[in-house]
């Protein structure tokens, strides 16, 4: 309530203090933490399909988002293809950058930090003997990741790093690029 | 060249002699096999960014998309955000279910299976204590990832199920979510 405080507010459109409610009441409640995700993918003919989001399980019943999303994917006319959305491993570069993003912009307001702009590169390298099946010992995902970020805030060069390096330790993205996960497929 | 041949074109729209002479061209090239794939992301304001995927570098030089796409990330409203796009591990669940369904149509092609419709719904489970920093003990990404395929193909159930298979075992997505991977962040 200090005039200091009012008249130099941070506001990264970020809502802390709700998320911090949130933790604390999930906190007596796990099983309201159990969150499926979800999305259905159609075939749109070639490589090219389109995956839609609606919904998800969480807070111990089904949610729906306000708004119903599309994201198509193809490959591009260097591999014969119609190029009608991203790649799919641009798609999840993509979704590195904006998990980190959505972190920085997060724990910077946590932090009192007002952010001005916030941008990141994101590069994945991958040898397509992988994917091509030319050589068996070439990995089909990508061999290296680089992010890089370009932050303008009101903070120190070290704050803005502390802020990128929280950001990571907590993104969902960053976890299931990095460590292995378990995935299983069925057909119905 | 038969009659019984051109009366039954089987086409899933997939060139897959253009895909199999880029390999046997590749084989011998190295170096062009080695492609950089990227994202750049803008932070729109709370935990929403926007990424854009223009161009990549393989065969030996910039490469250029068509067109240029773009993918919007956000939270939903039950996590106090505003909602204007998937959220960032909906996206991957996405880029999954894309990746392994361009497999499908391109094993098809080539095995000569007709397919009609192929739908793949995925779904990855979260303990969103992780991200919350409620345990340090609970991963911040899935703790299980389910894909299945509805496929309508001119083929045995066998049949089917042996081209997801082989669509997982050269799936880019599917090694980056199920092997670890290394990413490295910067800030400029």
């Amino acid at each position: 309530m200090q005039m200091q405080q009012q008249q130099t507010p941070v506001d990264n459109g970020v809502n802390v203090d709700a998320l911090m409610g949130a933790r604390e009441v999930l906190r007596d409640a796990p099983a309201a933490a159990q969150f499926t995700w979800r999305a259905e993918c159609e075939w749109m003919g070639g490589v090219h399909s389109r995956s839609t989001v609606r919904g998800f399980y969480g807070l111990g019943e089904e949610q729906a988002h306000d708004k119903i999303f599309t994201v198509d994917a193809d490959h591009p006319p260097q591999f014969a293809a119609s190029d009608n959305g991203a790649t799919p491993v641009e798609i999840v570069l993509s979704a590195l950058a904006s998990c980190l993003s959505a972190g920085v912009a997060s724990v910077a307001q946590n932090r009192g930090i007002q952010l001005h702009s916030v941008k990141a590169t994101v590069e994945g390298d991958m040898d397509i003997y992988g994917i091509l099946g030319v050589d068996a010992d070439v990995r089909n995902g990508f061999s290296a990741v680089r992010v890089n970020f370009d932050i303008n805030a009101d903070a120190s060069q070290d704050e803005i790093a502390a802020v990128v390096s929280q950001s990571q330790k907590r993104s969902a993205v960053f976890d299931i690029i990095t460590n292995p996960g378990n995935v299983k497929v069925t057909v119905s």
